[in-house]
């Protein structure tokens, strides 16, 4: 029997250095879906920018923290292990991270 | 404007008790695409039964430790944030898993 190895792609694990931009990584693509991780350091929506995409978007925070914003002012915040649907053109933004967050970001055709 | 209200559902709190069985719940259903939660807390794959699926899986693990063997007893550890594509019909089963061990797993067709 050979050895335990350890396996996959760490999430977590040799992030890239925090910078001006966000990280994002597209970990996996197929025909309706797209998996991707997002690294944020603080950044930030701008100032009265919305999100409305054409996809719905299901989000996972893995590390961090971070608040959403929606346009009726509701804000909702996200740590470690809090997943959340953001349905296709629901206008929202992020209104603050934590250094280090980690996102699992997963994108779809709408219901 | 409104206060920042706690969101979404937490893949990491009030997890179900352990018990004899592994936990597994639907978050997202599409067509071409489940997520789910799966909850083990020392479960393995019966010895000699091996898992070959019609549909691809990506698993993540959230908390805890596993070990994957598959059928050439290659045996894969997985830690919090590491994350495997498992493809359809790729016969593998889990050879070890800690408590309070927490997956997300996603199924969608093959590529």
């Amino acid at each position: 029997m050979s050895e335990a190895r350890s396996g996959g792609l760490s999430l977590l694990r040799d992030l890239p250095p925090a910078g001006f931009e966000e990280h994002f990584l597209t970990l996996l693509e197929r025909p309706g879906l797209r998996i991707e991780r997002i690294v944020s350091d603080g950044q930030v929506s701008p100032p009265g920018f919305w999100y409305e995409q054409a996809e719905d978007e299901w989000v996972l925070l893995l590390q961090g923290t971070a608040e959403l914003e929606y346009r009726d002012d509701t804000r909702i915040m996200l740590t470690a292990g809090d997943s959340l649907l953001i349905p296709a053109g629901c206008a929202h933004r992020v209104a603050q991270t934590a250094s280090r967050t980690v996102w699992l970001a997963l994108f779809f055709p709408p219901a």
